[in-house]
C-alpha cells in the first residue's frame, strides 16, 4: 500500500506563492480576521496529521472489507470508519466552512478544499461520508427555512448526522427530467415521499446518530420534465420538538451495490415509502436550487482526479526508486547492486512525470476554482461575485470532467510502473484505479460537463466566457514578454490561447447550421480547454519558480524542479491538444452517418 | 453482463476478403489440404457456438468466485470451468494447430488466433488454461528431445494436461538476467530445481490430471546474466515409464494472487523445493529458446486488446439502443418515448465508435500477424520465411503493445457508455477493465515492447525493418492512386507514412549521441506506430469494401459501414498520432534532467 505523506510544502506553494490565498483572505471582510496565515498554517498541518495517521491506514481496509448491509436494512461500514469518524467529529472539521450561527467556524470553503484533497488522498472512500454531507448542508444553507437549519444544518455542522444527495433513479441520472418519485402533501404542511432512488452515497451506514436525505421528488399535478421537480428534507429518524431523534422514518436501504472501486463507502438503493419529507426551496423549483451549488459539488469530483494522481505517483515513485531492473542504457547507475532502480530509464521517468505533472497541475486549478468559490459567497462588490461565478462556472467543467480523466490515465500509470505487482491487489496501486473509475461518471459524465462547457457555458455566452478566460491568459503572456527564460512556454500557451477561440468560432459557426455539431466536439474540445488550461498554471507555476531563484531562494532544487516538470508538460502533454483541435473540427457527420442499425457490421 | 455473439461476419470479412486466407492455405503445402474454406468454415462456426453457450456464460461466475487454494496446495477453479475444459477436450480443440505426429490436427495457428479471438472474448480468464498450454507445447515442439515430446507433449496436445510458464521470480519479471532459481543436476540425468517463480498463470488448478511447468533456472556455474539461464520441464506430478501419472513432484503452489481482474484465472506463486526437471534445449540458452515462439505468445496478447475492445462495444451497443436519455440536440428521435435511446447523442456514438475501431481494427492487425506466423513456420520457400518472419518480428510489439492500450480504452469507453450502471459489477463492463489491464504488462510491458520495437527491431536494422512494412503501405498508396473515393485516406496514410520514415530518422540520429533518446522516444514511438498501422488496415479495409459496393453486393449496408467506421477512423483518431510525433522528438533531457531525489518536489 502507498504510504501517504501530505504534500504540505506543495500545497503552500499554490496557495501562497501561485495563487497568493493570504491577500485573498484578507481582502474578504468575512476571512480577514479568522483565515490569518497562522490559522490557515495550523489547520492544514493538523489535518495532514489526521489523514496521514488515521485515514490513510484504513483505504485498504475500506477496499477489502466494503460495506455490509444486513437485514433490516441497516448498514456497517468497514472496521474503523466510524472510530475514524468520530475522531473526524471532535476535531470539529465537518463545521470548517460553515456560517458560525449554525456552529461553522467562518473559515473560506477553499481552505475546506485543502482539507479535503488531503483526506480524499488518503482515503477517498472514507471522505464520501463528509463530503455528501457537505452537500446537504450547503442545499440547506441556501434554500433551507430558518426552522429547517435550526433542526437539519446545526447537527450536520456539529457533524452529528450526516446528509445525502437522492437524485438518480434507476432509469435515469443524467435525464432527471423523467425522475418519477413522488410527494403527496400531507394534512400537517409535510409530505409523503414515495418513490426508488439508486447510486446513493453514504444513504446508510453507521457512523452518525440520523442521516439528513436531500430528495429530490414530483409535487402532484408538478409540470412534466425539469420544471417540475421540487426538493425535499427527508430525516432518516424523524426529529423531535426538542431537535432529538424520534421514530424512524419509512425510508429504508434495499440493497447496496457491488462496485468496481470505492468499496468503503455504501452506495445504496434507496427505498421511500410514504417517508415523511419536507419542502426546501420554492415548489417545482428543486433543480434549480441544486444547481446553485453545483459548482462546489463538481470541484469536489474535480479533486477526485487530483488526489487519484497524487496517491498513485507517492505511490509509484517510492516503488520506482526501490525496485532494481535492467541497467540504464547509457551505463550502470546502480553498479553495486544486481541491477539499477527502475527510475533511471526514461520511460519509467516519462510515467511518473506524466502523473506529477496532472497531479500537481490538477491541484493549481482545483485550488483557483476554489478561490473563485470563495468570492462567489463571500465577495465583498456584486462586481467581484459575479466576475468569480462566471470564471467559476466556466472552469467547473474543465476542471471535473479533465483532471478526472486524466486522474484515471494517472492511476493506470501507477499500475504500469509497478509492472505485475501492480496488478496485486495488496500493493495498493490497483485500488486506486478502480476507486478514481467513478470520478468521471458521478456528479455528471465526461460527456455531460463536456456538453455544459462548450453548449451552456461557451456557446450560450457567444463565446464570452471564453473571452473573459483567455484574455487573463493573454495578459499573463503579455506580462512575460521578453522573459527569455520563459519563452519556450509563453510561445506556446500564446498560439494555444489563440487557437482556443478560433476552434470554438468555427464550432460556433457550424453548430447554428447543425446542433449535433456541438455534441461531436464537446469531449475534444473540453480536452483540448483542459490542457490548454493546465499549460496556463503550469506556466504560472514556472514564473513563480523563476521569480524565487532570481530572488536568490534557499530551495534551489524545489524551484527547479518545477521549471523542469513544466517543461516536461509543455513538451510531452500539451501536444495532446493538437489531436483534439483536429478531432473536435471533423465534422458531426463523422458520428452521424452511421444509421443505428448498422453499428453491429 | 454483455451477451457475447460471436462477429461471424465481421471474423469472415478480414480472413476472406481483407487477408484473403483462402489463398494463404491453398499456397501452404502443409495446409493446402487441411485449411480447406469449408473446413475452416466449419471450424470456426463449431468453436463460435461453444464460446457463445458454454464459455460466455462463466465469465462474470469466473469474476466472482474467483480461485481457491486449499491447504495441501490446490487449487479449485470456479464453477464450471472444470466442466467447460472437458467439453473443451472432448471438441478437440487443444489439438487444433499441432503437429499431427503428436495428435494434433496440423491445422494452421492464425486458425487457432481466430478460436482463441472467440475464446478471449467470451471469457479471457478462462481461456488462458488452455492458453498457457499452448505456450509449453511450442516450447516442447521446439526444443524438445523425442523423448520429451513423446512424454509430454502429446498430453498437452490431447489436453489431458495442461502447461505453464515459469518465468517470474519476486524480484525479477521484465529482467530475467537477475533470476535466482536454480538447477542441480542429479545423477540420473535430470535436475533438482529449487526456487519460487511468481505470477505463474494457470499454475494449478483442478482441470487436468498433470500439470507440465517450463521453468527457467540456472545451473551451476553458469555465467552471470541472461546467458546463464537453462530451461527446464518440471511436471507436477512424476511420469512412469509407461506414460502414466506417477508420484507427486516437489513443485506446490504456496499462494495464489489477489489480482485486478482476470479472477478466474489461478495466478500462482509456485515453490520448487528440489523438484524433479529435465533440461530442454541447449544449456544456458534457455532464453533464446523462449525467444523462438515469443512472437506467438505476444499475439496471444495482443489479441486481449482486440478481444476487450470488442467484448466491451458489444455490451455498449446492446446499452445505447436501450437506455433512454435526454433528447437528441436535432429533435426527439424516439418521440413515443419518455426519452431518446443515447445512441442519438454524437458523444456516446464517439465512444462507441472508438470502440468499433479499436475492435476491427485489432482484429485485422492480429490476423495479419498471425498470417505472417503460418509462412514463418510453414511457409514453402527460406526466402517467404525469412520476410515473414521479420515482419512478424516488426508489427508483433506494435500489436502487443498498442492494441492492448487501446483494448484498456475501449473498456473504459465501455464503463462510460453505461454511466453509473457500467460502474456496477452485475453489468459486467468493469471486469472488463479490471481483466483488460494485465494485458499492458505481462508477455512484456509497453515500455518493453517499445523498446523492442524501436531499439531492436528498427533501429538495430538501421530501419530496414521499418522500411519493409512502409514499403508495403506505400505501395497500396500507390495503387490508389486516383482513386477519388478513397483520396481522403490514402492521402494521410502516404503523409503518415513519410513521416514514420522521417521521425525515426531524426531518433536514430540523436539516439548515436545519447542512447537514453532511445527510452524516451519509445513508447510514443511505437503508440505512432500503431496509429499508422491500424491507418493501414482501415484503408485496406475501405478499399475492400469500396470494391465491394462498386460489384453491386448484396450487403450494402455491411460495406457502407466499413467505410464509415473507416473514416470515423481517420478524422476522429488517427490525429492522435501528431501527438506522438511531437512528444517523441521532444528530447530524453525532457525526462533525464530531474535529479531522482527531486521528483518528491
Amino acid at each position: 500500500m502507498p504510504e501517504y505523506k501530505a504534500p504540505l510544502r506543495e500545497i503552500k506553494f499554490v496557495m501562497d506563492e501561485v495563487l497568493d490565498m493570504p491577500s485573498h483572505y484578507a481582502k474578504i471582510p468575512a476571512f480577514a480576521d479568522v483565515a490569518t496565515p497562522d490559522m490557515v498554517e495550523a489547520i492544514i498541518n493538523e489535518g495532514a496529521k489526521f489523514c496521514e495517521n488515521v485515514l490513510a491506514p484504513l483505504n485498504r481496509v475500506g477496499d477489502e472489507e466494503g460495506c455490509t448491509r444486513h437485514e433490516d436494512g441497516s448498514v456497517t461500514t468497514p472496521t474503523g470508519f466510524k472510530e475514524a469518524y468520530q475522531q473526524f467529529v471532535e476535531g470539529g472539521w465537518p463545521s470548517l466552512a460553515h456560517e458560525e450561527q449554525y456552529g461553522g467556524q467562518g473559515l473560506p470553503e477553499s481552505l475546506g478544499t485543502v482539507m479535503s484533497e488531503m483526506v480524499g488522498t488518503s482515503n477517498w472512500s472514507w471522505g464520501m461520508y463528509p463530503g455528501l454531507s457537505h452537500g446537504a448542508m450547503n442545499t440547506l444553507a441556501s434554500w433551507g427555512t430558518d426552522e429547517q437549519k435550526e433542526t437539519y444544518l446545526t447537527k450536520l455542522v456539529s457533524g452529528e448526522w450526516t446528509g445525502t444527495m437522492c437524485l438518480t433513479e434507476p432509469h435515469c441520472g443524467s435525464d432527471l427530467g423523467i425522475l418519477k418519485t413522488k410527494a403527496e402533501p400531507n394534512a400537517d404542511g409535510s409530505y409523503s415521499i414515495s418513490g426508488t432512488k439508486i447510486f446513493i452515497s453514504a444513504g446508510e451506514h453507521d457512523m452518525a446518530e440520523n442521516i439528513v436525505h436531500i430528495v429530490l421528488a414530483r409535487l402532484p399535478g408538478a409540470p412534466e420534465g425539469t420544471k417540475g421537480i421540487s426538493l425535499f428534507i427527508v430525516p432518516k429518524f424523524n426529529v423531535a420538538e426538542d431537535g432529538s431523534v424520534a421514530d424512524r422514518n419509512a425510508v429504508v436501504c434495499g440493497s447496496i451495490e457491488h462496485k468496481m472501486g470505492i468499496h468503503g463507502n455504501a452506495t445504496c438503493v434507496m427505498n421511500f415509502d410514504g417517508a415523511k419529507g419536507y419542502l426546501i426551496g420554492p415548489e417545482n423549483k428543486g433543480l434549480n436550487c441544486m444547481f446553485t451549488f453545483m459548482n462546489t459539488a463538481r470541484i469536489g469530483t474535480a479533486l477526485q482526479g487530483a488526489t487519484a494522481a497524487e496517491g498513485s505517483y507517492q505511490g509509484a515513485l517510492a516503488y520506482a526508486k526501490d525496485r532494481l531492473a535492467m541497467r540504464s542504457l547509457t551505463g550502470p547507475k546502480a553498479p553495486e547492486k544486481a541491477a539499477d532502480p527502475i527510475i533511471v530509464h526514461p520511460d519509467v521517468r516519462r510515467m511518473l512525470l506524466t502523473q506529477k505533472a496532472f497531479a500537481e497541475g490538477g491541484r493549481a486549478l482545483v485550488y483557483l476554482a476554489a478561490q473563485q468559490n470563495d468570492i462567489v459567497h463571500k465577495g465583498e462588490s456584486e462586481e467581484e461575485r459575479k466576475a468569480a461565478d462566471e470564471l467559476l462556472g466556466f472552469l467547473t467543467p474543465i476542471a471535473k470532467a479533465f483532471l478526472t480523466e486524466v486522474g484515471c490515465e494517472a492511476t493506470n500509470l501507477g499500475v504500469q510502473v509497478f509492472g505485475g505487482h501492480g496488478f496485486i491487489a495488496e500493493w495498493g496501486m490497483e485500488q486506486l484505479v478502480r476507486d478514481a473509475k467513478i470520478s468521471t461518471i458521478y456528479e455528471g459524465t465526461t460527456g455531460i460537463q463536456a456538453l455544459d462547457l462548450l453548449g451552456r457555458k461557451v456557446l450560450m455566452s457567444q463565446g464570452q466566457s471564453l473571452k473573459n478566460f483567455t484574455k487573463i491568459v493573454h495578459k499573463f503572456c503579455q506580462a512575460e514578454e521578453g522573459n527569455e527564460e520563459l519563452a519556450p512556454f509563453i510561445t506556446k500557451l500564446n498560439e494555444y490561447n489563440k487557437e482556443w477561440g478560433d476552434v470554438t468560432m468555427k464550432i460556433g459557426m457550424s453548430a447554428m447550421k447543425n446542433r449535433d455539431e456541438v455534441g461531436s466536439a464537446s469531449v475534444d474540445y473540453l480536452m483540448y480547454s483542459g490542457y490548454v488550461t493546465l499549460a496556463y498554471l503550469w506556466a504560472k507555476m514556472a514564473k513563480v519558480a523563476q521569480d524565487a531563484l532570481a530572488n536568490g531562494t534557499s530551495e534551489e532544487d524545489f524551484y527547479k524542479a518545477k521549471l523542469t516538470t513544466a517543461r516536461f508538460y509543455f513538451t510531452r502533454i500539451l501536444p495532446r491538444a493538437k489531436a483534439h483541435a483536429e478531432s473536435m473540427v471533423a465534422g458531426a457527420d463523422t458520428l452521424m452517418d452511421l444509421p443505428e442499425e448498422h453499428f453491429a457490421f
